[in-house]
């Protein structure tokens, strides 16, 4: 099994319900699919394939399932290839069979969650491929899509991602504005420290290595790398020599990564794998 | 006035609200903004500036605003670049100004939407560009995110783009799957008229121009031509003579839309405006 | 098999069967039927039968089994007359068993959508039948009660009748406050095709035989005749000659409807069939 | 004041709030009044007034105003007939002025609301017209409209009329079906009366005048009469004495109501004042 | 059976689910039961035990088994001592058995629904026993915790007790407040005669025994007397002399409840079994 | 500025005031206030004022004010003892002020908030001044009252505590269950490391001195000692020495709380001052 696989961790179906169905009362609308209403017997029973027409890493199938059982619970889908997994071009993932109207009514649904899903997981294993052999791991951040980010913070696991924080509340990241407000580094972690329990982290960005010396002298032990080049992070490290974790963000490509996972950081951070992933492209074939 | 801004027909607050409340809650969680909460007083007033980084179309500042307001009634946000305008790297966006409590808390959401949307019309606009001086228009499909298809729709038109339907219920689409359900495009048409009163839209998709001929002397008023290539394009065109709205689809890039364009279709649909758009990098100061 | 029940096509259950939880909870309030937790044995299992008192279109069933099913999903529901069909005074609708208490709790709610969206379908059904023999299709509006909107279209489809648009949204409909707005037909039907897509429909409305002829000049290929008499309706009729779909509204009445329909206008469309409908009167005996 | 007045007890709008935000979205589906929002411009101001076109007894313009300032909380409505009064055909009912846009959105769904319950209101006056004089009170059923009861309910208080229950919760009602499955009249009041605290209303159904002595020998003190003919009315007013409340139920009409007050009875109870109310015609004029 | 288990009522699941599911969601937050789900395979299946671990009345393991069923259907929950039921310390109430991940999801959610009512009930059993042999019935009030009334109301009829009015909108309590707005006993009595119907009951709060004498001269027949001490409540016994239902209030504990019961009133109400019930102590075990 | 005022950190209104709408519907139910609606003039105005009877920490005015304001936004609610600061009793905590109906429909609400949070932050007070001199502080667990968390998170804060984690998903605790089933604490934690990332606590339960030093050598920085006795505590802190943060749980009152803090620990949660806190009994006087 691929680690993706083992830790990917699907959302409990009560996490997710809701906004699938959601997501089908704003297709249906008010009247349904007309279409396959007025041109399909209701009688008519058949199966159809989903298929992968590009490679990548899957996700997301869990919720295309439940689109097909909320609009007819009659409907049986097989995954064949699961979450978490990588797909060839024409690859089938899945199958699904019973009454024609119900299957052809979910289906758009249920593509734009697979094949949305599937993107961000495939954005994520190609940084994820890009660091292998070095230490970093690759993480998500709060720049997710609207109202898609139970599901998206998903998909990264299922590329071998690993999640930040989930959102404001779940952890403390503290930035430039919180430091200048309470006026300095030493005053914002005694504030942080006075106010905060022991079941949350607290993460400080800094942004050039007096910085990180002085957040390391105070106890910082989870800090970000704002923008630095691969030789400040290099330098970063060797003068953390692991008194905490080190997350580097900031202009992270496929070009980029490399030389910035080599420099030893833990964790490296990127927006556009949720925010801007290409829609893998999957089709249903009847 | 560009016609973008003129037809971008910004979505009723009451249509986009509750959304917008959602994706607050989704990043706030059970406890809200932590770290600000411990960090910045709340007396503390300020001002900050939403820029862009990148070129771009803008949309969804319609949004961005909400979301400040609903985080905090008393936060001023004012628009100096409106949805569907374009904007420079580096223009000022909107400011927003207030307690800074709430514009931090805020901040993460508002530009989640306004980057994403105004990635999708930075991408509608691309198209559009492209295929300037011929009479095609471009529209969008229902490869929407999920649950974002109003806003997403919305985007379009703020590229300068048309929308198609905005779900099963409100047109007729009639694929491969219903003719053959039917019994042929003649039975197809006939159900469809049979069933359907004046105030829905009938389209049907062609693959050939032999179906097309079939579907224009059954008097069909607008027609999908599925990835055909250019020539067969033009030869739909002059087939059809004015009879019928042609909208081709299928494998639509900035490298292959103008000559598509130039056959004379009516319409080119794209999924990739809406599901895969690159987000526009927007950031806000303080 | 009559067009009615061919054409009715119920409502996806995820459409509807919100609102039919909702109307059991207003009945149900806090604390349930509290009479029959009183008075009747958990363990009493029995069975009933609707029954129409009054002669009538039937419509509505398909909510009454949501409302049985969602107090006990193992109630049974059984119809002997599907929704779409025309029943005696005296015919046996359905059949629910299972457990008494759950069948008394479920009866009001249950009887309360039958009865009303019977009505609906009875009152456009006596439409229907009186316009028999010449073209005219009776189509509904947007006079419905306050959030029945998708259950009353259906029973109108049920009564044999067609549906107009569902909201604001799905079809543009200019009247006199547009045209005058827009500063005429002309620049009206201008702004609207400017700003268009080709997938939504377009109806004007005129009052007087000259708006009508302008509107046709202009290529409006679908009209509402405001409250035009019969002989009016007649020469715009002749006058269109086919070159658009015509819709006569205003003032229709069992009494009135004939004369209009003859004049050879396409639709009709009424109100009360949706707005003053008068309850079917159906019973449950156990 | 009239009494339908001072006793009408308009819903908090906490209360109804949510049903009329409900109707505004099913009016405006996903993209809106996209007539007025291509045709009228955004800044164009205006006024209108709401007026009957028909006499009747006015309920629901709170509703009307609240689906008014929803869509634009800058809309300003002013009532001149308030919820409650009768009012002449031609009468202008309320004023509504800011954005003609808004104004033309809202104006469907607030007449669908204002319509139907001033229909209500309307039914409801007349039968209480047709019982002046005698002791008799008007009050509705549980057979509403599917999620209008509260709005219905208050519509019968502007007719004059009194709620009974407002569903299965808040008071119990013994009917034949509680009677036969507790072994009679004298077992069922002493399982209510065992289980049920003091201030829940008890009423029993009696179909026979040896059945209301048997109720009123165990001490039942609100019974209801169900199908009696006026004279077993009278004879049940006579049998009774002042020991009990007495309501009559069962073909309730404009032809028959005077009799049946005129036996004595307490109180009248009609469904067809809420399930089957002719919509009062309430138009808007710029 | 005891009279608890006989009238206790469970509310029908429909009025109780959504408010399960959303405790669920408050525990699940965005990304569910991290612990179990990275430490337990998906595949473990096992069964576990709730016990009592103090003894006490039981009410909530109808919430409780919803709870696990909401989380994965196929948990199969097995009552053993039902709501209503008294239980020894270390008694085992239910079991519950099938995906060990799924049971340890549940667990909290779950055990805090069943500690909390079993805690009310608990609070109540003790008042009812502590007023053995009087006429007097325990009836709890309005001051309950947010949003829990439904199942605090249910476990107070589980203890033995019963029910006051649910809300502000069921019955009728006329309080000092109101008393003196409307001018007196006399005006306000007649106010809400006028005004309300036969369906709901009218209960007038007194502190003195001359309030007590015009309230009954006046006909009331359900009268509130709050604070007053044993002597007094005698005295008002003595004086209504059968001629209303009497409700004692204020100031009850166990110390102090039997006296006021032997005074000979009807009701005794107390907020502390609801507002201030102490948790029963109800483990899992694996 | 008292600690627990400074930070007490109130739950945006964002998160709160659906619930509190929510309860407001609760008790308002379908027909609202119907004594205040029936015995007070709508146009009479008043102010009344918050009191505590008793004297403790308060907490839940913030959400006692948004329920006036939800009822009638023209209510003037002024905050005279912050939610975090303690009252005498007598004191009076807040005025409202505006139309007296209004004011008495929302006053349970309002007090039923107030009262139990006060309850909440009294009850937790107690132990923060039961351990004052020590360096532990208390902490709250996930023993909530349903759909309360929020709410009583923040009274904690508001009561000198401080919060655990808010669910299952922010952070992850590994009990006895889960290192049974994944074989033992060192492959437990191996687990956990791999499939977590940087910004989630990992804090394990150990129930001897064993299992801490197994623990500690793995590097756990964060552990929860259950069920131990002062001795042992004190065995505990001092064989960790400063490693790994500590709690301790289980058995925690009034009585026994000092003894355990002296030990050293850092941390001491209880589940009663959520579960089982005593209401603050707060009246309000016109």
């Amino acid at each position: 099994m691929t680690l993706a696989l083992e830790f990917s961790r699907p959302p409990a179906a009560l996490l997710i319900e809701a906004q699938i169905r959601q997501a089908l009362e704003e297709d249906l609308g008010r009247s349904g699919d007309v279409t396959s209403d007025l041109t399909i017997a209701a009688s008519q029973m058949g199966s159809a394939r989903l298929a992968a027409r590009k490679p990548g890493r899957i996700a997301g199938l869990v919720a295309a399932g439940i689109a097909f059982q909320l609009i007819d619970p009659g409907l049986k889908f097989d995954v064949l290839v699961p979450d978490g997994s990588p797909a060839e071009a024409g690859a089938i993932l899945a199958t699904v069979s019973g009454p024609v109207r119900a299957i052809l009514t979910a289906e758009r649904v249920a593509l734009n969650f697979a094949g949305h899903l599937s993107g961000v997981a495939t954005a994520t294993a190609a940084l994820v491929e890009a660091v292998k052999g070095t230490k970093a791991r690759i993480v998500c951040t709060r720049k997710t899509l609207p109202n898609l980010r139970i599901l998206q913070k998903y998909a990264v696991r299922c590329g071998g991602g690993f999640n930040h924080r989930f959102g404001l509340d779940d952890a403390v990241l503290i930035k430039d504005n919180h430091i200048a407000a309470a006026g300095g580094i030493a005053p914002v972690l005694a504030r942080v420290r006075a106010g905060l329990g022991h079941m949350a982290k607290v993460e400080i960005e800094v942004d050039t290595l007096a910085q990180l010396e002085e957040a390391l002298s105070l106890g910082a032990d989870t800090i970000l790398l704002d923008n630095m080049l691969p030789d400040d992070l290099k330098r970063a490290v060797a003068l953390t020599d692991g008194r905490a974790v080190l997350e580097a963000s900031g202009n992270i490509t496929l070009q980029t990564i490399r030389a910035i996972a080599e420099s030893g950081v833990d964790y490296i951070s990127s927006g556009a794998i949720t925010h801007s992933a290409v829609n893998l492209d999957i089709g249903l074939d009847l």
